[in-house]
């Protein structure tokens, strides 16, 4: 009962959120091609998690788009400034953290874009979250909304009135425990995953940024233990 | 007299018209800082015209963003297929030709406002138009204006509620020979640029693709030799 599946482009980081993102693609029903960036962030050993991810995921292609934000500065993502620690939930939620790189989702909402349309493809997901999403302000549901109004307008399909493009952003709405749970449902293995903003060179999460803890209370408030951890026991 | 410019990012390509975009922002009272991209572009050489018109017209600052655009093909201006030549007015008007790169123009804004949330700019210039614009979905005035309702939901300033985005784009309604007009009146110096999507090793333009057709038929409307060709002549 083979059929040709339509390709769908699917933002990969190697995180947690994006790899549920991708077993979502795959759940309905689309052949994934997964984008990811090299774009000068500390945490680089997200690129690995990502190879792992999309290769588990069932990826028919993964690109990694080398783009260099760090000429621009501005975030502690990219080198400027310490990345905060043991921060709690007011401030978490409340402020736009130094981690924020500017612009960094329409910069990769543009790169999948231009391999969308390329791909003839109508439809992206990403894993970005409006409950946990840490303040920043492009992964707020009325931006990716202005995203797919713009995309309409920018490209060859939106010209010539053929199919538009959809933004699959499946994990908008739902708690990180929520997603959680939607992953292990669709086979996710997290201990693949990657989600710090800090770690250590052989990748072991700091478990103190703000990444790491929104991760930890989400596993804890499903009753799981965080697999990620089981590679760094010995 | 001297007072603090304020910051604004300017699109250049090393082409005509953001070489006059560049003057606009000059004329509008703007510290420009000028951002190019290698993209893989066919013609590389448009980078070198790109350094010498931001140093003539008085860049504050020149990044050349390097960026993998070819990875996802689809243009001819990025090595897929032949760049189409000696095309009729009727042709360059109705077709989106195979020079288009997906999503470029989306891509380069995004850029743009990652670089002016970084300097604190409200405020970037390209040299897009919807005249000559030779069938690029990404040129035209609805997709500039749904980018700048993106932006002002993507940045730290959209979220605060502090300075919106300003996209100048001072070329939109001008024919090619308006444009040529405005910058000489502004001082451009126009055999700084290049045009040419298909040029000869020493950047010698084709004079046969669109962008050359297009930029012979402005200086003869305006009645004024090209300065380009002047540097190949001997």
């Amino acid at each position: 009962m083979s059929s040709v599946r339509k390709p769908a482009v699917v933002l990969l980081s190697g995180g947690l959120d994006s790899a549920t993102a991708l077993a979502c693609a795959v759940r309905d029903g689309f052949a994934p091609h997964c984008l990811s960036f090299s774009y000068g962030q500390r945490h680089s050993v997200e690129l690995e998690a990502a190879k792992r991810v999309a290769q588990a995921g069932g990826a028919v292609k993964h690109q990694i788009a080398h783009i260099d934000l760090a000429a621009f500065g501005g975030s502690s993502l990219v080198g400027d400034g310490e990345v905060p620690k043991h921060r709690d939930e007011a401030e978490m939620g409340h402020d736009i953290p130094s981690t924020y790189v500017p612009a960094r989702n329409t910069i990769f909402l543009s790169f999948a874009l231009g391999w969308a349309e390329t791909l003839k493809a109508s439809d992206i997901y990403l894993g970005v979250n409006a409950v946990d999403y840490s303040g920043y302000p492009d992964c707020r549901p009325e931006f990716l909304e202005a995203f797919r109004k713009l995309a309409d307008l920018a490209t060859r399909e939106g010209v010539e009135g053929r199919q538009k493009l959809s933004i699959h952003a499946p994990l908008l709405d739902l708690s990180k425990a929520d997603i959680i749970r939607l992953g292990l449902s669709l086979g996710v293995d997290y201990g693949l995953t990657h989600s710090c903003y800090d770690p250590a060179p052989d990748g072991r999460p700091c478990l103190a940024c703000d990444s790491c803890q929104i991760r930890q209370a989400g596993f804890a408030a499903v009753g799981v233990k965080d697999p990620q951890l089981a590679r760094f026991s010995a």
